[in-house]
């Protein structure tokens, strides 16, 4: 059995949602074991669990909880009850929007329950967290088929089986084109201030066996210069109805980087994470984190006591630099709203 | 008196050369003091003292250091044995050509020495010392003067005192600039690996008051993206003759992201650190150093275990992407080997 078959970021357990806590890898695989919604929101908000599809399907099961203490509460005011769970999960992180569009869903399938609410949500929270994982397996077929020559790629931040259901959507592209030989090395950008490629990419990798290779950001642009990747493969936490991204902040400067040097850049997302209420990237807010990110690591400070820094969690990279999008419904080459319309609608 | 007066990264005393061990900072000022060539030489190369100009500086008088020992050896025989030393210092590293242009200029001073060395080549080194310094105030105004719209700007990694003879190359432009109300706020990008933005460009210009913002190197394309700065201002390890330059790793990322957003980029460094004998930055030596400075902070590892890292120090900006450099001798915009050699003679 793969590593990515066994990891999972996010489990259900009859005592509650067990999370497997992102802050202490590579260095400690340890699960935190969360009773109800106040909790899940936390740990979202706390980065306990992380990635767009992971958070959706996290929120998810976050609901099931809620629904479990307000029904047990009260069977006749639960539904009214629910809505502060629902506003406190939606508040943990602005972003990602798999967050948002896995709650409406739970919503709506709340809202046709009599009696407990328990079993048909946790049914639901399965869908959707199945339907992830089996998105991310589509998502590496198609994925992996762009790549035409074979060889190393450069990846950002962590889009793995830590990021989402299972498997990964970069990270799946990545797993599928090493199986199939059109990806025969791997180079992970660190990802700075969180290092989610360096704790958590190059950890999904070693673990599988895909040699990987980490560099800072700063070498990002030399690696290509010196054509050693022929793909620069993200993932998104928005994907606006133009095809306009958002994703880990240095995902733009890669892109911008690419262009320059003819490497191409694949964006690779379900469907729940495109927005298409959202016309261009402009409009997609981005979550500023605390400076501390950045100042400071593993509680040691890194810069002097009276300085300041600005950590934007996120970036937005234009259409015009994305080569290919690719959800679990196909490939959007060149992206636009038309084409972005006509992938949603398939 | 400001801070970038008093601070000093190398500093001559009668017991031998006194080291600031910018490993150690902002957290502690530590000095090392070295009484011999051999460990002016491990400084050098364990980073006790870094920047260009600042290598350069350390190796004039850790020929003193040497000169002093061989002599005391053999009044007779010193000029031979004193090769060894200039060897281990020419190998300590290999991309700032400004530690074998100093070494070059102590050896040619050496050769017309009868007797005791050491006044002698102390008084060189110390001459080569007070020059850097003022490079470093006449490459200030020659900066600031082309900074037109008063604003923000970016700098990478320390050109300060503590990378220079004293005042610093960006940085001293950036301080004139400061002084002159042509800079108003400095964002400041961490430089990983090394962290030398966090860590030392950020202590310098918390200590002078000057307004100081650090940034992750995935952040720039997006600060320039905003229209937050106008202006990218670097310095360099060595400039070939067309006006290619090597510099931190990250430099060139930021050079291409600047010419993406039509930000301004300037480059700052002595005609020490110009190595007109290179016909192109494609021929100029780039130190890759242990990736443990990637995969480690502090002793933590960062990554897991099995992990492992590409760790370029250096890479190289052409010099299509420049629109200054500047030299104490003077600018040249858009540089080309004519404009260099015309520079360099003037």
């Amino acid at each position: 059995m793969r590593h990515h078959d066994r990891i999972r970021a996010v489990e259900w357990s009859d005592a509650g949602l067990k999370l497997l806590d992102q802050r202490l890898l590579p260095r400690l695989e340890q699960w935190v074991l969360l009773r109800d919604a106040k909790g899940v929101a936390e740990a979202i908000r706390d980065m306990v669990v992380r990635g767009a599809p992971a958070i959706g399907v996290t929120a998810a099961y976050g609901v099931v909880l809620a629904a479990r203490d307000r029904y047990a509460e009260s069977p006749q005011h639960w539904k009214n009850a629910i809505e502060e769970d629902f506003r406190v999960l939606a508040e943990s992180r602005p972003t990602a929007v798999n967050l948002f569009w896995a709650l409406e869903r739970m919503k709506t399938q709340l809202a046709g329950i009599d009696g407990d609410p328990a079993p048909a949500l946790l049914n639901e929270a399965r869908r959707i967290h199945e339907a992830d994982i089996a998105a991310n397996y589509r998502m590496g077929e198609l994925g992996a088929a762009l790549i035409d020559t074979p060889g190393a790629v450069l990846t950002h931040c962590n889009t793995g089986s830590l990021a989402t259901g299972g498997f990964g959507t970069a990270l799946g592209v990545i797993r599928a084109a090493y199986g199939t030989g059109r990806v025969d090395h791997v180079f992970a950008s660190e990802t700075r201030p969180w290092l989610q490629g360096a704790r958590l990419t190059a950890w999904e990798l070693v673990e599988d066996n895909i040699p990987v290779t980490l560099i800072t950001e700063g070498a990002a642009a030399t690696l290509m210069k010196q054509g050693k990747v022929n793909w620069v493969i993200v993932g998104a936490d928005r994907i606006a109805a133009n095809g306009d991204v958002a994703n880990k902040i240095g995902t733009y400067s890669l892109a911008v980087a690419a262009r320059h040097h003819g490497v191409k850049f694949m964006v690779v997302a379900p469907t729940t994470t495109v927005d298409m209420n959202i016309t261009s990237g402009a409009d997609i807010p981005i979550e500023e984190r605390a400076e501390d990110e950045v100042l400071t690591l593993g509680g040691t400070r890194l810069a002097p006591p009276a300085a300041h820094a600005w950590n934007p969690s996120f970036d937005v990279t234009p259409a015009a630099l994305i080569d290919a999008i690719v959800t679990e419904k196909g490939v959007v080459a060149a992206p636009t709203l038309e084409k972005m319309q006509a992938m949603m609608a398939a």
